[in-house]
């Protein structure tokens, strides 16, 4: 059983800027050469994270304003204190979302729901050009 | 080393309806004729999501509170205002908490604590018929 | 394809005690003999998490104060009524935190950030002993 690893690219804007990602995760389980198996994908950052949604403008600006509420970025953070870059609400909203989502594949088809997609979370403060792992485990 | 792939079927009631599912997974790892390996589960679904508690009544009453007080079901939602679906919050809950959930197995035996069990949360707003993939990758 | 399964031990304090254990992971995969694959990380208890952070102490009594505000120690939980052990915001934060990580590594290193650490967070509200288990599979 082999394993592939491919990697994605995007230019984000920052601030709660949420990318559907469900496209080009497609494409390299298609690519892969594998019928069954297990995607990773990961982002080497600790301002972003990664999880799923219906992708409709409604719940993509819910999603903005739950962060907001839960994590607001209005106020004292000792990081920004530390490093003056102010991205400390950055930094703990990333850690609530998480760096990384399995989703299996069957057949060489993600087995996402049909209103259902794979979305990368920037919430950091400025533009930023990401890199995203995915690894494929299967056969 | 191969692949396996199972599934799961439950029926939900709905508004945050927490089911522990650590029977049949270990069912489907007794089931794979795998040793070691790592099992995910996932849902297919933008309204419901997978973590580990305590299974017992208080932690499950305490994890519905926690819920309704970090996402609250009685406000507005821009996801309802577009489609009139009334589970805006259950998406937000949902994408807060993730739809996959990855447990080594060794031995057979699912890595669990004594007193941890995998439970799916239907975060949704009325009963549903879910199916949940679960897939074992091992020796 | 090989899967190994290793483990990991900690003496934590409690209360939202926080980690980086990006050190002895980054060994293990060292030691697995294997160039390529996918590392998780799962901790067998219901009273800790795992995720990523920049880990520096400014980060670190930012993520202790959002786990303190989103589900406070320091009122009523119906665990506590049945069990009488105080922890039920422990298990509230673990549920919420996840039990897992999943990790990439690429030519036997880990694909984390340059300012990205895994953690190990202990919620619960007295010393532990804990062991995690660290599988990898891969090539």
């Amino acid at each position: 059983m082999p394993i592939k690893t491919g990697s994605l690219t995007l230019n984000t804007r920052g601030n709660t800027d949420i990318h559907d990602i469900t496209g080009e995760l497609s494409r390299l389980v298609q690519q892969s050469g594998l019928n069954d198996g297990t995607l990773t994908v990961f982002c080497a950052s600790s301002t972003s994270g990664l999880t799923t949604v219906e992708f409709e403008s409604g719940a993509v600006s819910d999603l903005k304003r739950m962060f907001e509420e839960l994590v607001p970025s209005n106020r004292e953070y000792a990081h920004n204190a530390t490093w003056d870059d102010g991205n400390g609400h950055s930094h703990m909203r990333a850690s609530l979302l998480g760096p990384s989502l399995t989703v299996p594949f069957i057949g060489k088809r993600l087995t996402l729901g049909t209103w259902q997609q794979v979305i990368y979370v920037d919430f950091d403060i400025r533009p930023r050009h990401r890199e995203l792992v995915v690894q494929m485990i299967g056969e």
